[in-house]
């Protein structure tokens, strides 16, 4: 580890920020300008998607680029990180995914802090954050395991298709489950929602590091040395 | 071969799964959102490469990533894989196929098996399977060839492509074809249509495996020692 | 050069078959499946520019990819090819082309030659096609210079980037443009129009073989041994 | 540096040229063919997104690919290029840009030199100036540090994402901006709004190079040698 402890809690705070920042921004952008929804869904997941690969690839050599309390818990599950550089980590992670949104709103001149009236709830969406969740950490453990310098191409290109292909858009991220509570466009999620989405997220979360841990397993298994 | 017989197979299950539950979830989600079936076509397209990318990526160094019969078959014939453990393959794939889209279902909160009434039958559509198995097989022996460690993003790209520029959006893949028959939503086919789809396939494949066998064979015919 | 002239030929067929197809058939599909000519566009942009990665990575190691008479006769120019081999590529681009588009029609049940009636004259048409063909060329011999490997993808991304930044979509290849005069569907050029189109490509890959040459040459110059 | 003073020049104008080309002739056909803006936005945002990769790649090599007074501006507040040749780099920027809209509306048979009625102005659009700024050449400072060779990719996702996610559609470049003042088009911008948006933008860039230099710098304060 070369970079300080302040450095890696600005790095994930200042991640998260831009990761809100861009799926709030861009919500905004793509809701204002169309009245096709799936056209706006559209101008919100390429966005998400590309930015994850630029914040991964940026910020990750310094602070491992967690940007989301599910892959940290993902991590300490595994014992890779500590208990209390993991609540650092999820403090910092809530509190910039607060502050992306709030800037993504002084931007549109909107009200900085507002309170969502989207509702997401009910059996399918939770379903949909438990899967949600477990691909994202599945495909972080499985490629960083077999293609580390692939990962942020993998999580942004996972996120891509995970926007369509489950019925909650893919949040994956209690901070950022957090942080779409206030806002009321786009993106926006009831606060009142947001406790169950984190459950489901965690859930997902701790069933990828079971079966992924289970899955790549093999290499080390079979002999003392391993395979790279 | 690092990785143990049950984790091969429970890779080439959860890679199908999770490759049908994003064709038929992205397809509900797009017909959900838009009424221009051009734009549906693409907010099913997008996540479906995108996908790929990641899954060969994160399960290709456990199983190959096969998911996929008419792949499997390729390897077949070209003697890279016994019968035995290539039946294994294409039980496991088509059974996680259809858990896959019973999965897309659930998080829809749609009926979880269901019959598909999409009509996709024809000369036109058998050739369009021809082609698009074809095209896939060769992206993949000529990748293997040349490129390894491009093959997760030329079969993404190759998909991305094969939607628009063949009549059928190019299932080019038997286990996919057999899942999508248990989905009346966007990327559904009638079970009467699939038969005739996997002979295609079948063809396509195999047309693959004798083409590109001899288109780059070259430097291996011309000296003992192979290029690379 | 570890394959024989055949392999070469047929690779070089099969490459701009595979290139035209996708041109021709997505748009096709895009245009049949929506009104908005931007998505129709959209639609018809995003296969080639990800077939053309697929593709040059796949049969680059074989023939070097050209499926494009102006990218031959910069190679021409540039003393790389000799005349003899490059009349041969240039007439199995023109041959495999049409075949792509035969095939195409094929797959969508339409007749299998067609005219163009679709009018692209003019000299905004013109200059587009300098400016595409100038970079297109521009892009693959500083690219081959700096970051071969990287080669596939930055032919992939130009051309998506010029279908919409020239006011001709970017043919930027006769062999292509010739294919498209037969096929009276989105993406075909009336054959009058053809000739005056073919000139432009060959002027901006002269062009372009004059500026990067001049531009791209500063290591050689200064030492005996080259930089890289 | 291997390439002289009269390449580099032209590597940055023929760059800012393209880029601006790109930029203002996509704007243009996005915009004649569809009325829906997000679909225009988006078929201004890939276009650019792709020929920045290509642009960085080809070009980076010879003259660092600016393309950019505020990117030049961070590298001289970091003192890794000096005042006289940052001077001339912006010059020929500003210079390419001109003449990049200049070739895009020859293609497109437009006046070659208009004046944008387009109102950029508010608060909102110049926080989201400082935004877009600072995040481009944090994004440019981080990944020279960490992947170089992932530079162009990294840019060029970047700015997809800014379009969407910044309330201005992300100009971030002076020199795009006073280009984009001479086109009346769907990328123009009023001459009056220019000099605000130049201000943001080189204080966005500043606050890169102080936060961003701070941020990674951790593996040089630890020891004499470098980590890579």
């Amino acid at each position: 580890m070369t970079h300080s402890n302040s450095q890696r809690l600005v790095a994930e705070a200042l991640g998260t920020a831009f990761l809100v920042g861009t799926v709030v921004g861009s919500g905004i952008m793509a809701d204002q300008l169309t009245d096709d929804v799936a056209l706006a869904l559209l101008g919100n997941t390429l966005p998400t998607g590309a930015i994850l690969v630029v914040l991964i690839t940026c910020l990750g050599p310094i602070s491992g680029a967690h940007f989301n309390p599910a892959v940290t818990l993902a991590f300490l599950l595994r014992r890779e990180i500590a208990a209390g550089p993991a609540l650092g980590y999820v403090a910092v992670q809530i509190a910039g995914g607060l502050a992306g949104a709030v800037v993504a709103h002084a931007m549109f001149e909107l009200p900085l802090v507002q309170v969502s009236q989207t509702a997401r709830s009910g059996v399918g969406q939770w379903i949909a954050e438990v899967v949600a969740a477990f691909g994202l950490v599945a495909t972080i453990l499985a490629g960083v395991r077999f293609r580390a310098d692939a990962v942020p191409w993998l999580v942004g290109l996972y996120i891509t298709a995970a926007y369509w292909f489950t019925a909650s858009t893919s949040f994956a991220n209690p901070a950022v489950a957090i942080a779409r509570a206030i806002t009321d466009t786009f993106s926006g999620i009831r606060p009142i929602d947001v406790p169950a989405f984190i459950v489901a997220e965690c859930i997902g979360a701790a069933l990828a590091v079971v079966v992924i841990g289970w899955l790549v397993g093999g290499a080390q298994r079979r002999g003392t040395a391993p395979a790279e």
